[in-house]
């Protein structure tokens, strides 16, 4: 087993969740180390919902005005800025050193974290894991099922504590 | 979130698989640290199966000998003390610096591993992933997809590089 020396790349894919949070949180405690500030690349990765397919239409057949689909973009930017100000909170509030660098996706999560760890070559992906019962896990917790399964990488699912 | 300052406790599930050694050794590499000796304790975890119900007859109705079970359960030491050696020495070979303790179970791995990650009141599980095709993943992978949901902890699923 070879020693690795060059830069380790770790990707945390954050969302609107605790959870996710929490996740990246775990990470900078337990697996970025507080020396060699420089021998880790922290990717905090958010990925937006693909443009969703109603969205020309709604329910009653009418187009969105331009003004909505204006204000869902204007929405889904905030939800961005939100989530990222919070993951930079995290990293500010660690001891941990590391360069951070932020990704944007869209699309499917499941697909775009696994192709985003393979294009990055990252070393480790970390990601919440989202406590809903049974339903909701069958739909929700496939993000992180799938990227166990598919990412080219060590995965670690991180489940806050009760 | 508060900052826990006791002892790490980390279990590690060990088997004959290269997966697992490889998960153990990406385990002291990226989750001990190098310092504070005393901070982490690793749980070597291995889970012979249970019994086979079949023991006592073979398929032609007979029953085995007490050879037979005798060699069996020797088959079964030998294959613990090779196991636990060989993470012996993956532990000897590397940098990180902590209490390593080993614990044997016996069972279904899928929940005796859940259920000592509990009883130990565990910080993380570290388990191996093995490279199978879809058929024999949906058997064997099955112990990771299950850990990953049900322990009580943060779960790193780790792949040992191509």
């Amino acid at each position: 087993m070879e020693e690795k020396t060059e830069e380790r790349k770790i990707v945390v894919a954050v969302d609107e969740s605790e959870e996710s949070m929490y996740a990246l949180s775990w990470c900078l405690k337990n697996l970025v180390s507080d020396q060699n500030p420089n021998s880790t690349v922290l990717f905090l990765l958010y990925v937006k919902p693909p443009p969703p397919v109603y969205s020309a239409l709604d329910f009653s057949g009418y187009l969105f005005g331009n003004d909505v689909v204006a204000a869902m973009e204007e929405y889904s930017r905030e939800l961005v800025d939100s989530v990222m100000s919070r993951a930079d909170a995290v990293c500010r509030n660690s001891n941990a050193k590391m360069k951070v660098e932020k990704k944007l996706g869209s699309g499917d999560a499941k697909d775009v974290i696994c192709r985003t760890v393979k294009r990055l070559g990252a070393d480790t992906l970390v990601m919440g894991c989202h406590g809903y019962g049974f339903l909701k896990r069958a739909v929700l917790g496939s993000v992180s099922d799938h990227c166990v399964k598919h990412a080219k990488c060590p995965v670690v699912v991180v489940k806050p504590p009760k």
